[in-house]
């Protein structure tokens, strides 16, 4: 595919995002599906990392996996109240299969609470059953109006995690457990920060006591909620009839939890690191961690550059690009703009010296070096670029966080806010957990993001909205 | 889940089937989903490791994952002719979306040639684009009749390669090369026996021009078609209008290929290997290679057991088995039935006589050798079972297959076979390629398996339906 100019962050961000998304070969967008895109090969290498590092802390954890059906009876939906009014509008119908139509039609699934509710019912009789610790890989479907690629698409993939245990004390546990799972991944292996919270009731998982978050800022200071964690208390436990026998012999309904993180966090990613020279990635997400290029303009030259190149990136772990027909110059080009975080250059030059050339793809400096040093010295390289990317992300969300103390002067800062123009800010103010406050911020097209779980800035304070006392200040902002 | 009593194989081979999928904790019957089933963790896991070893052979042959729309505009499944004949009966349709009707309905994919098609004709436009290598994990949807956990189900997970090439030479080569991977991680991996061959056109993948398989021997006989690789030729690339501009400068269509494995290759497993006690694993497909069970009856045993179980366990890999409130008897049980390869115990006379008990699950064979000997006995065992496993598989295969020089002959052995009752054979027999040949030998319920691509047997010899010459002797045998 022929390489095309990345619009600048400065001009039209969102317009960026789609460059850098395309340049990089993370993905397209598959227009012949409706809100669907194809998820290209770098995208796809990238989600495979992060599903290692995943699915590793799940079963540190004690999870294992399982597999549910895709299609779940349209009846199930219907089994808790909240969770249908939640999701109908968002579901793909399956009415016909097999040259017939269904007597009853199978919805896609857009999560699988209830496929999994009635399972469950079957599965647990005895405290002895319990806790069970589920999570699923799959491919989900919600069909949305608006998309962006990665950070909201009408089929995505993602996980699942789902677990019944005896006592609330229990779930409560396992959701917070969950969400630090999560906000590990982010912060130490995305380089993403991000502030863990309580979506307020209004803005919770439709089914859901408690829907706990990790929020992270954009380059545009937009808000991403990159994933939930939820106490579903004993909402499904009493639509799906999953009760369990207690050591003391009393009948109860389980506790459950569910979690998710999908292919959005590929957009966070993206939009936390990368510039107008294309992707940059952390490199514990990077499939490739350094690429080295052979230069050479002779024939002559060749043999004795690609010999010396070919041992060093063995030894080195890096991938060689000996491509032919390609000038190290369009080879450069090609790998800044799939965020490899190191690129080493070697020529004949190098090669009489006993030097190399290596080259970090954040801050675009270049460093020559002994070719003897660069076995040691590219880890600590490489570990110094995740240490940076994450302060600089860090950075740029304390310098975009205020306070406000009036809701005129929370729609003051954020009224001028887009997604296009940037110019976001999380702005902390103290705002009550009440569906008249939710709205009343969504009137200027922002949201309470969370609830944060651990006070940073002045404790109590009065609602802005209604005056009441609240313990301490929410995150409000704009938001994907 | 209560432990349910295992039916033998000579009794009802089918319900024993059943019986091992349940109480080796791979599966359950989603009853709710028409021909469904739930992947349970032991199932999963032992799913991860064939992808694990198959993905690895995919990148090391060059092959990148992506990853395409669950949904296919139901138009595109006409594009080709015979492609749509061979899947239509099929189809699960998704005919509303978001609360409305569509006006043009999708397909849950059964496979993705066509999706695909649409997109490598926006990618590729010049030989340099060329070869794409591509790879998909997904899930599939075929609405199949007649349905068994694994061999056959509604949704299936899968790996679906597709790749696209400059000449038909190159297509070919790729097709034999995915085989050998096939049959490679079969054999070698899975320690099942396949024989590689050609599918006669009649039972080719609609919209090939040959298929390609990996056949292999279930223990009553019956043949399980464990892989497919398709030389699609210029097929898609004429119903898709994929174009390349050759050396030369001239305009041709891609040359494709698309190969695939699934979950039924579990099934394979499961009908290799297993036994009236349950479930037996090949070590190298083992989640779990050993598990050490700890002994103790008395309290103050249990501590100095619990420390040296712990203590080898750690050192050799091994899951330590030490779940409070379960006799000893009932794990044994437990990992017996779930395939682990070798159990070992440990109780307070070996913490005394430092040694320890070492199980195979294949043999049952115990050994009691010293502690300080386990960790370089362990692996040598391992390595003998995943051999011997092998080598039974394949005398099997051996004692079973057999020579038939008249239709009549081969009707006469193969008539009373049934997946119940066993008794299966592959019968080697002349027999063209031909319609009229495949018809006569499904009167007895049979099918040609395969075109055997290596003869090893006697050649060249007159075909048993049409009495016209054929090369070499052909597979036929009942089948799942």
């Amino acid at each position: 595919m022929a390489e095309s100019p990345i619009t600048a962050r400065t001009k039209d961000f969102a317009a960026w995002y789609q460059d850098v998304v395309l340049s990089g070969d993370m993905a397209e967008p598959a227009e012949i599906v409706k809100g669907c895109m194809v998820i290209r090969p770098n995208g796809y290498a990238v989600w495979e990392v992060l599903q290692r590092e995943l699915d590793t802390r799940f079963k540190e954890t004690g999870h294992q996996n399982v597999y549910f059906p895709l299609l779940i009876p349209q009846s199930f939906l219907q089994k808790e109240a909240e969770h249908v009014e939640g999701f109908a509008p968002e579901l793909a119908v399956v009415t016909i299969a097999g040259g017939k139509k269904l007597e009853e039609p199978y919805v896609i699934r857009p999560t699988s609470e209830t496929i999994i509710g009635h399972f469950f019912a079957k599965w647990i009789q005895s405290y002895r059953d319990l806790p069970l610790l589920y999570n699923q890989w799959a491919n989900v479907i919600r069909w949305e109006l608006r998309t962006r690629m990665f950070l909201r698409t009408t089929e995505f993939l993602w996980q699942e995690g789902h677990t019944a245990h005896s006592s609330h004390e229990e779930a409560k546990e396992e959701v917070l457990r969950m969400l630090d799972v999560y906000a590990d991944v982010a912060e130490n292996v995305m380089a993403m920060p991000v502030i863990k919270g309580v979506k307020t009731n209004n803005e919770k998982f439709a089914g859901a006591l408690r829907s706990f978050c990790i929020e992270s800022m954009m380059q545009n200071g937009l808000a991403l909620q990159a994933g939930t964690s939820h106490d579903l208390g004993q909402n499904f436990g009493k639509a799906f009839d999953v009760k369990f026998q207690s050591k003391e012999g009393q009948l109860d309904y389980v506790w459950q939890t569910s979690w998710g993180v999908s292919t959005r966090l590929i957009g966070g990613l993206i939009m936390s690191h990368s510039d107008d020279k294309g992707l940059v990635l952390p490199p514990k997400l990077a499939p490739n961690k350094s690429v080295l290029v052979p230069i050479y303009r002779k024939d002559e030259e060749r043999a004795s550059v690609l010999e010396t190149a070919s041992k060093i990136a063995k030894e080195i772990g890096a991938k060689l690009d000996d491509r032919e027909g390609q000038n190290p110059g369009a080879k450069f080009y090609h790998w800044e703009r799939r965020g490899v975080p190191v690129v080493l250059e070697l020529g004949p030059r190098d090669v009489a010296s006993g030097n190399i050339v290596m080259k970090r793809r954040d801050t675009g400096a270049k460093e020559i070096l002994p070719q003897a040093d660069v076995a040691a010295k590219l880890p600590v390289l490489l570990d110094q670029m995740q240490k940076d990317l994450f302060a600089s992300a860090q950075k740029r969300l304390k310098d975009n966080t205020v306070l406000a103390n009036s809701i005129g002067e929370v729609e003051e800062i954020l009224k001028t806010v887009t997604a296009e123009k940037g110019g976001g800010k999380f702005v902390m103010a103290h705002i009550k957990d009440d569906a008249v406050c939710d709205a009343r911020v969504k009137e200027f097209k922002a949201t309470i993001r969370c609830i944060p779980l651990q006070d940073e800035y002045d404790g109590p304070g009065n609602c802005i909205v209604t005056g009441e006392p609240v313990s301490h200040r929410v995150v409000v902002a704009k938001a994907y």
